[in-house]
């Protein structure tokens, strides 16, 4: 028998104004979270008449469409019934197997018990809130740092002590103190950092390892353009200095050190595929939490990336990538000295996708923005990179996604805006 | 200048026998975690020698490979830069079009506002947990149900209602008192549940709705089988019967109910594509909670995905699931009649991918299941799904994932091990 229905009118949430019975049903967490400006930004600079220097975006032109349409033929044809069915939280096992490999030319012995494979570096990051964050930890970051590891911790109530950086990274002079701070684990991004495009030097790189091991602090490792340098040589990971420094050669079982990396920057962003390296007791802790969140990563996207990178695929094409950007960021620079004035400052990359604009103290980078947008360029304001705040007048620039003209003609209307703004603000 | 390097012997934390430098850094919330008995369970059922009763997988027969290789190409060849790229965290917008023009059809009228893509069915459980569980909410819940919420949400610090539920579905005669502990929401899989293959009768989804608005609490709606059904009538969603019964067309702006589905079971797990339906201020606070977590799902799924769906293609897809598990259904029920013990009881699944069995109360499942596995069959103990304990001598059978030539030799094996423990263990 169907019950009657009763037809309720003013029904005490409707009274109370309410948009929605969950309005007033949000978390705690929620109010700490909030939409990443950055993101936001993304989708204003869609517009197609926009140049952006705002996103993290790879170049489009050197995805390598054929052979993900081969490697895809090949899984569904070979795997389709493997392919397209749930699997293991861990991960695909030649995947991580392959990665295990490509870690050892780096000096970092692995096996694939250290590896979990996440739905993109993000979910690394959220991950090991997850696992480590409890309401109220601080967490030691660089300042400016990125943005989505703080959008990550923010949901889990972290605090942040930052230590300022400068052309060389983190300061490592200012790490002793900030370390008296207690932080639970310290946060780096060693290689041309996002946002500012800047590298640990080697020996900043010692001093924060013995720092870190002296005052009893592990460390995330978060490398997502590693491999992406186009001048210079190749410094130590921080895996690897600390395994020096402790004497340990099975540093990553008891390693202080958890590693993230990503295909998204050497591959492809929308398979949404990263991996995590880390003592397996620390693996299997965030293998409880992936379960929770997302059961595992998409099958088809493991066997599709397993497949295109065989074969030193992948070496040679980060190679193409390399040439393409280290291209794109000589004509940002060439292109900022001829058209920015010259009480702008700005980082040199070695590698990575970002370069770091400072410009005069009196100028708000929001505000340059607004003027910006109007002549169809767009970047991102530097403060929201900063957690402790500051940064007013610093911005950050992507080059890897725009071609060599656009880069051109956007740091010309970039350079005007700066320049017609100083004019109508410099202090007398 | 490099730094001389310190060797450190006998660290703090080795003294005091720690394996790693995180061991004593995990938070509280890890002791709520914990890994699934089902997906362990699944890795040891991986065996080939194994008929597995344990798992939800759908059959790898049915996954129609021919044409995702087909979409492959066609997405690569057409939108290849834009399937390999960054997306928006809400998900791709030409399949939350078709989403919401496949969910109109049952009544619900959405518009692409109202949908986010999720990475599987279990990210929507998460982000639902990020969004509103504060440590100590209580969450209204069907005893026995679905093992994967309860994982998802004791992250967040859930507490549980538990309310018995019959071969009706939730026993909403308990609902009123269950009520007064003052959930935040209800958590309810009227369709084939999971584990226990029941459907709620239309009758008590009446009740439910009244009940839910009289007391002014929401209800999530996971309906991840609900097209997948082998005998009677459709009957109409938790949304649609809210919907109705508070007299508001507007339902999905205002609406009482979160309702959640994915492609895992009429297309492929492998893909991880869920989506959420709420009102859009809710998809607004769930899109901020997964940008932290993954930024978005993986837009070459969610391409694919589209493009294999269109022309009808779903439609014509689900209805040879539904012959298939239609079949694997009546061959294990009927090899259940005949081989099982009299005194064991189960559930006659109108759809979806399990049914549900009780065996005599002195009889443990679990006991059972290492005597099943010496004879080479799996299935999953009913424990593990009452969050207020009980079930001991309940069983979960899926029936979509194994041939019909094994269910029949699976259930025959299964039905020899019950006999036996009962002749072992029935009291005098």
């Amino acid at each position: 028998m169907v019950r009657p229905i009763v037809k309720v009118t003013g029904a005490i949430r409707d009274e109370r104004g309410l948009q929605t019975p969950w309005d007033h049903r949000y978390a705690h967490r929620t109010k700490r979270m909030g939409s990443s400006a950055v993101r936001e930004l993304l989708k204003f600079t869609e517009q197609p008449d926009i140049i952006s220097f705002a996103g993290g975006l790879p170049a489009p032109e050197v995805f390598p469409i054929e052979r993900f349409a081969e490697a895809c033929q090949k899984v569904l044809r070979d795997y389709g019934a493997q392919a397209l069915q749930y699997g293991p939280t861990e991960g695909y096992l030649p995947l991580r197997e392959q990665i295990a490999r490509h870690t050892a030319r780096y000096g970092i012995n692995v096996n694939p018990e250290n590896i979990l494979i996440t739905s993109g570096s993000q979910q690394a990051l959220d991950l090991i809130g997850k696992v480590f964050i409890n309401r109220g930890d601080r967490i030691l970051v660089e300042s400016p740092t990125y943005l989505g590891a703080l959008q990550a911790w923010n949901a889990y109530g972290a605090e942040y002590v930052a230590v300022p950086s400068d052309k060389q990274g983190m300061i490592t002079d200012a790490l002793e103190e900030a370390l008296r701070y207690g932080p639970k684990f310290i946060y780096v991004l060693p290689n041309f950092q996002n946002p500012t495009g800047v590298t640990l030097s080697l020996e900043r790189r010692y001093q924060l390892v013995e720092l870190a091991n002296r005052f009893g602090v592990p460390i995330i490792e978060d490398d997502p353009y590693g491999q992406l340098r186009y001048e210079g040589e190749h410094l130590p990971s921080i895996v690897v200095v600390d395994g020096q420094y402790r004497g340990n050669h099975d540093r990553c079982y008891r390693g202080n050190v958890i590693y993230l990396s990503t295909f998204s920057k050497i591959l492809a962003p929308g398979l949404r595929l990263g991996w995590v390296v880390a003592p397996p007791e620390v693996i299997r802790k965030m293998v409880e939490a992936k379960q929770g969140e997302d059961l595992h990563t998409a099958t088809f996207n493991q066997l599709v990336a397993h497949e295109v990178s065989k074969g030193g695929f992948l070496d040679e094409h980060v190679k193409v990538i390399r040439q393409v950007y280290r291209q794109r960021r000589d004509v940002m620079l060439a292109a900022m000295d001829r058209y920015f004035p010259s009480e702008v400052d700005w980082t040199h990359p070695e590698g990575g996708l970002f370069l770091w604009g400072t410009m005069p103290e009196y100028l708000d980078a929001k505000e340059v923005l607004k003027d910006a947008l109007e002549q169809k360029v767009a970047f991102v304001p530097g403060e929201s990179f900063y957690p402790g705040g500051g940064g007013h007048n610093t911005m950050r620039l992507n080059f890897s996604n725009a071609t060599p003209e656009k880069i051109e003609e956007g740091i010309y209307r970039l350079g005007n805006v700066i320049r017609a703004k100083m004019q109508e603000l410099a202090p007398a």
